[in-house]
């Protein structure tokens, strides 16, 4: 079917290419017009506005913004909203946050458009591996749609059916789901990257203690020289931790087992906070996905406030000293 | 090869099986007679005792210890050691502590036999899927017992190669790993445990989100009905969090979406406690890991002496009441 | 001078109190007329409304309202800013979120009032020990307020002076401070709560670890007895952790050492919670916090949905059963 | 009474002089002379060598080892062993692991000697304010040492009594508490630490929650700029958090408001170590004591290689580069 797509970097530009590879038909606009003309190239029709997009449409219209979300989002959608006629469709196929979603659905539904939020998850192997999708929306909106969804999504493929899902609905063994009304795509979306975040740190800390067992800091007989970048392949087989994370992982140490080419300054996105929120929302402890978010705000920052005031006290009661720079300070254990 | 196993659990039992199908020849001994004939009926030679099953065995030997960590493995590998002769091999492939793997090897070397530690991950799925190994002890010895090691690992499989791997050891794409010498191998299944508390928490709290997101207690537009069975099984494919562990927890979602059949009070083994303690004397910050045991530690506790003195420094000094029975105290958040 | 108070609870009402003490002149309201009643029987002028209230009161008025906050908060400050006239203040010295406070201080603002938020600390004990106040607002105004403040303050006390203060605002080291404009009161007064929570925390699991050491699950030889009713006396005299926390915790378990008077189901407030979520605005970590709130959460569930998972994990993998109800499961520990 | 005193560092020469200013007969020794000699010049006797100042004391003896602990203190106390005689006593006044203890008092024991384990708090000011004091040992024994114990102890004071304590040992309202047989002593110490450690944290999570609140990476009206000199002041007053640590964190910021003067790198003892160690033996949740002693460790490291893990799977999965260097990332927060 025929669609717009708004937004072609790395996530919408492979988008529109899966969905043209599948024979859809794709109107895009990006802000970059080099990016705009390379779809154009591949097969896209080029919009050099989202005026334009919106005209070059038949209604009823479907449009996939794939922006950052915030400001940027919200002005794509304002522009669109302006453009579009009674029963088109914004795709927020971006990681807004899910308030967001159903305020600005609300406002669509008040000029008689449809929004639809999509949770799109897969990378930069999206292309090739396709995209799990989890979708907030009407449910004739989200039906309409389903061309569109079942192309991006992954499929079956090779991955063991469940047992006992015979009667589910079919469209979540092909990897996409509406989740519920507006909203509810990105708040799956949302906590799916809260968990990454919890999973991605229990590697994280898993291998640097394996990492630090070679340090000179422990006593020569503690230590082990153990090859990280083996760890992470025998474990791919069989372990009760193999995971897609784990896969890249191995990729990652194959290269490079010290990891030199990275400094460790972890950037985090919303909806990793947002994930914290929900859960304090409900009441509801969430002490690993919060120490993950936290690893990474600490991960960013060199010796904090908090830090010195740790130093303060100390040296106000105790005449302690700060440990030298350099110093891990492996004590001799005892046992 | 020839193999003695020791200890016919749903470890062992499955163990011996995988091998005997292989065609390795097996010789077993349980203190549960019903289990050792069991086996028997299966192919392996039944032993009477572990005096017996050394005598069955031609040397050198080679015995699997399959047995809980602790006293009932420590016992076991003493009567192994006063029954075998020098170049003989004990294999302890349960959860043993790495620094009694140290120890023991030492002793058994004084008496001119070898100690080998294999880390076993795979659980009951494991004589299907072949068993993830970790394996620490001298080199020849490891060597020696190779058949044994590739018939028991899962092999290959479909698993994508990882690039930049051809250089490296063959054994571990096969899914066993000769980590160093004696307790490398069951510090790196220590480790691994050790992480496999940290993913299955960070899946526990995210699903936790999404089925409290339905509670009666939030305000009733910001409630979503979001069926955590469908989840689990959406995020398989294409998702950044997709997981062997993700499988079997769409497995038990898919049988019994409220998991009514657990009550929630969950163990923990020695692995996952040893891991934090590893980490402190490395002094590794290990917030997840730590948090993960944490969570199991305070799921089998009713409400603890530590929680009682929060509600009575509260009592004290605002005279604030405990919150009533049964009242989550979900607020009416306000954003 | 002449105040209004409206809400005349624990803590209002002792407000009223040590100003009518000190000869201030209060005007008080509370929806509880027996409660409005009582404090004109020791002093007070009684009010029958929000409006009575104010018109008792000579122009420019001050009124403290003195509410849980939210809705009844809101509905308070709204009835005062009907019926106030140009210039009056109102003063909110109950626990509203900051962001409220920059909200309603500009809508006051936008009718000729004056909007000042207090974060009060000190309980039960305020009446006799005073309450420290975190004041923000505009500055003329919190001036103007200085007599009231001044009272209610706890004065500089036996409190040894801090060296290197003497050029500083006097005010502080009277128990009062005010910290910058509209909300920065109840801004610092909910990062004061979030410590709080810490702090509390830190004792609770230090004494669960001193009375969980004379525990049957133990080995025999790693027991002691410890009287934590006497720890907690005996590190109120020159330890470092010696703090008004902890004399009332010597109360508590001089009182009831097992505290078998509470039940652990511990309540929290909203400050607890802002304190997160303006650490997360921040990117600031803060893990101790929040497992001081995620801890309190979880004192008010029995196992979660989440602690169900993990056994349906480890059920899947392993086939391992549940931990039987009442065990502790503390395992005998090697070193 | 008489009393030899090892190690005449910060605590112990302290200690020494606390004890002669209440007539009490000092025989002291240090590796270093000029320490020593020190000693002696406020009127203690010197001794050139553990053995002369076994020599030195009239039997039975007490010798008050204050040496940082591991083999530092198991030499002085061979040392002592070596020269003593049945019915001597011998104390641990540092902060030995409470394991070592009581090992160390069966190995005394066999020799007709007493060991006594205190655990010391009060750092530079103990000399001024008196020590707390945390014992463990025989109770004849203890009972002998009272003079000494209740001379460092910092007795009742102004501190108010609490309520039903009237029946209590009355040792433990003077400061100093008698715990229980060997390591009992140390253990509470041990635990105190792991609390005092906890308080700090929150403490130093709080500020820097105020003082980040200026941060230029907020939203303009998003930001306060809080005086956190006066912050630690007020509260001090009147508050549930005041504190001795409180009092100590004022005085360090009234004299350096952004604590420029330290780096932040911040030292862990034994104690803090072993609390969390002895909560994992208990099977005690303790996520506030363990995330306190986890960000002391993150303290003295730059970026990690956990750190430099998640880097790289974010690369691979998502292309995603690196936070660059200085950026908090503090997002637009939406509410």
């Amino acid at each position: 079917m025929q669609i717009g797509v708004i937004g072609l970097g790395r996530m919408g530009g492979n988008i529109a290419r899966r969905l043209m590879d599948a024979g859809h038909d794709c109107v895009v606009h990006d802000v970059d017009k080099a990016a705009t003309e390379r779809l154009a190239g591949e097969g896209a029709t080029a919009a050099g506005s989202v005026a334009e997009l919106v005209a070059s449409l038949t209604a009823p219209r479907a449009v996939w913004v794939m922006l950052p979300e915030g400001e940027i989002t919200a002005k794509a959608v304002a522009a669109l909203t302006e453009a579009m006629s009674p029963d088109d469709v914004v795709i927020d196929g971006g990681n807004s946050f899910y308030k967001d979603d159903i305020r600005r659905a609300g406002e669509l539904k008040a000029k008689g458009l449809h929004y639809v939020d999509v949770g799109t998850s897969g990378g930069v192997w999206g292309r090739e591996r396709g995209y799990c999708l989890m979708i907030g929306g009407e449910t004739t909106v989200v039906e309409r749609l389903d061309p569109i969804f079942k192309t991006l999504a992954p499929g079956a493929g090779e991955i063991p059916p469940t047992p006992g899902r015979e009667a589910r609905d079919p469209r979540v063994t092909q990897g996409y789901m509406h989740c519920g009304p507006a909203g509810s795509g990105h708040f799956v979306k949302m906590v799916h990257n809260g968990i990454e975040y919890g999973l991605m740190q229990a590697y994280a800390e898993g291998f640097d203690i394996l990492r630090n067992k070679s340090s000179k800091d422990l006593p020569e007989d503690r230590r082990y020289e153990i090859d990280v970048a083996d760890v992470a392949e025998v474990w791919r087989r069989g372990s009760v931790v193999s995971s897609w994370l784990l896969d890249l992982t191995a990729n990652a140490l194959a290269a490079d087992p010290a990891l030199d080419g990275f400094e460790g300054r972890v950037a985090d996105s919303g909806e990793g906070r947002w994930t914290i929120e929900a859960a304090i929302e409900e009441a509801a402890p969430t002490p690993v996905l919060a120490a993950a978010l936290f690893a990474r705000f600490r991960s960013r920052q060199d010796q904090s406030f908090a830090d010195r005031m740790l130093s303060a006290m100390r040296f106000q009661f105790g005449g302690h000293a700060e440990a030298p720079k350099g110093v891990g300070e492996i004590k001799k254990a005892r046992t």
